[in-house]
């Protein structure tokens, strides 16, 4: 096998037109992929654990006993996704995995750590909330049964999604990890436009993430005067254009967004009782999001005062920026410059499950370039000469970290 | 059986929590409550006609060959909606036919015209677009087929739907109708302002209603830039507020809403590609209507050109104003007042199916108050004693139609 065979086999999982997938956390799409994955690692030799969150750990035991490097991303795609999002980090750390394991057994290389490849549940937070929460759980930040008992939008808990897809699992990975590294695409198009092959991830946005519920009044659309329409879709429209303003007239450090909208009742002539989003306030500096925080709370109430609304917000997470790894960072350069690649350094505004990790144990986190920036997209694209670079990449930074790096 | 009855009976058809009702158009509940009209005007003597969309006839004759008067409302309500409006017309219809065939049969009445007691498919257009269906086909104003074809919110058609419940009718009303009659809940506030037992409707708003599609583009809510972001989420909100403060800037004579909001995908952390939603724009005078109509293209397009959107409106429907019928309105009054009740005149904002069948004959249109205006909305309310007077004014109304007015 090889990375590009078996990228093209997980891009037909949950595969839609025009390149998309939809292959969300614990759906049949989802436990398609996970069986062949289960195959495939045990095929290279990997014992496979799958822990009560459905995490799968593929572990490639050299020495009995020794710390563990880890290296994974998810399989699980937005709705109407793209292919590479946590799709390629997953099947290049297999590919990376096996190469080393090769070497290994032929004596090429000598390792004082084992390898560990991991498929995190549910990093995408479509069908269940919150994101990252298969390394979230693992990592000891979200609470296993809060986790389990998270709904879908048809009340389907993720406990019976996992049990549904046989993929809810009552093993632990014991080991004692000391290292992680994850390779993703990159999100944005600043790769592209600065002609860079691989990049070392310095640092992540902070981010606050919320929902709200606007509760008005149903009416009827034609005889209500205007003046007494308690009508919670104007309140949303109020909101979602105010948070667009905020974000357009600050600075390049600060993306803002209202998503995921859901109404009542749904009828041509009523006034829209009740309307709620997600709305995520994003920045390189935690003081800032902290800042429009106050300001969105502030901006919440004035338009409840003015539109007769009751507005209820629940923050479901809150995420502070965090500077990775030095040495980390310096490994992905000195192994990219030594494959004569170009490399850079950049933040990440997205989460990952490298952020969750990174939190408590030395973690690396790489980028490829995406294709004009297209993400949570069909369009999604990385030409497959960087998926090979980042491939080749990950092989020598992980060849350093079983090695004691 | 009586008003009160009747309408006890029918409000438990599809009820839900305080005071709501749900039985929309061609569901199981609109089922349950259609054969129980059935029964009943069979029960009080009247010969049941279910046309090919579903109108449920009830025919006393009394002469053979001879014109008729019509008199109906609709059983069909809004999601979460209220149990008077149309229900009552319907149930207030039945007892007055009643009441005047016992005359008849005593011989204290001699009518030149025949009574048809109607139930019109589909007034409200909340499952099925669009709304006061049943009376548009029968009046020719809308083809069968179009209106059988329409698809609900799972692609359910409505003749599917009548089928389902067994209301799929073959026979056709062939009598000749020279009158019409309704009586309605106001669905706002003047008559409980001004004290009034019964209104008789002067005439009727003009109203445009369109369908909206905003499509942008998906992307990642974290890492695609502000200025890159062709988010349909934001079009939708920018529409909505606009078309608010267009209609609060107005007078009291224009009334605008935006509804039903439909959006893809959904997740937390994907900009909105797809945003649907219905709007309306209404007002006393179609000039009104007009010129909203062009400052509402203008500014869609403003709005697709500001933020990288392409939208696309499809005109559902339009209604001119119009006046009814001078005499009908005199007879309300004089009615009314014979009863020593207090009335007045008004204009309906809102539709109804009578307001289709006052373009084909003269025709009257009754409203009794209901309590705070509210429409739409499991709030409804009407007084018994209102809703009785409105019975004794509407069957005084139909006495005089059939005897020749």
């Amino acid at each position: 096998m090889s990375l590009a065979e078996d990228f093209a086999r997980v891009s037909r999982f949950g595969a839609g037109e025009g390149g998309a997938v939809d292959r969300q956390a614990a759906t049949a799409a989802d436990g398609d992929q996970r069986r062949w994955l289960c195959e495939r690692l045990a095929g290279a030799g990997a014992r496979i654990v799958v822990d009560p969150i459905g995490n799968i750990f593929g572990l490639f035991t050299w020495t009995d006993g020794a710390d563990w490097v880890m290296c994974g991303s998810h399989l699980d795609s937005q709705p109407n996704g793209g292919r590479y999002d946590g799709a390629y980090g997953v099947v290049a750390a297999l590919n990376a995995a096996e190469e080393l394991d090769a070497r290994v057994r032929s004596g090429n290389l000598t390792p004082v750590r084992n390898l560990v490849v991991v498929d995190w549940t549910n990093e995408e937070g479509a069908r269940f909330q919150p994101s990252v929460m298969g390394s979230s759980v693992h990592c000891g930040f979200l609470a296993l049964e809060d986790a389990l008992g998270s709904t879908d939008a048809s009340g389907v808990t993720l406990r019976q999604a996992l049990s549904g897809i046989g993929f809810l699992g009552n093993e632990e990975f014991t080991g004692t990890a000391v290292r992680y590294a994850e390779i993703h695409v990159e999100q944005g198009d600043r790769m592209e436009r600065e002609e860079l092959d691989v990049a070392a991830v310095s640092a992540n946005w902070a981010a606050g993430k919320y929902d709200i519920r606007i509760t008005g009044e149903q009416g009827h659309t034609g005889s209500t005067p205007m003046v007494q329409r308690r009508d919670a879709l104007v309140g949303l429209a109020r909101i979602v254009a105010a948070i667009d303003d905020f974000a357009r007239h600050h600075d390049e450090q600060f993306h803002a967004s209202a998503t995921d909208v859901v109404t009542f009742p749904h009828s041509p002539n009523v006034v829209t009782s009740v309307a709620a989003a997600h709305i995520e306030l994003r920045s390189a500096e935690l003081g800032t999001v902290l800042r429009a925080e106050e300001w969105f709370e502030e901006m919440l109430s004035t338009v409840a005062d003015a539109y007769g609304l009751e507005i209820e917000v629940v923050q479901r997470s809150a995420r502070g920026s965090r500077a990775f790894w030095p040495e980390g960072i310096e490994l992905t350069r000195s192994v990219a410059q030594s494959l004569g690649f170009t490399v850079g350094e950049l933040c990440t505004i997205a989460g990952h499950d490298a952020v969750i990790v990174a939190r408590t144990m030395p973690t690396v986190l790489i980028f490829v370039p995406s294709c004009g920036g297209h993400a949570h997209s069909p369009r999604e694209y990385t030409l497959p000469s960087d998926l090979e670079k980042g491939l080749v990449t990950l092989t020598g930074v992980l060849a350093e970290l079983t090695a004691g790096y």
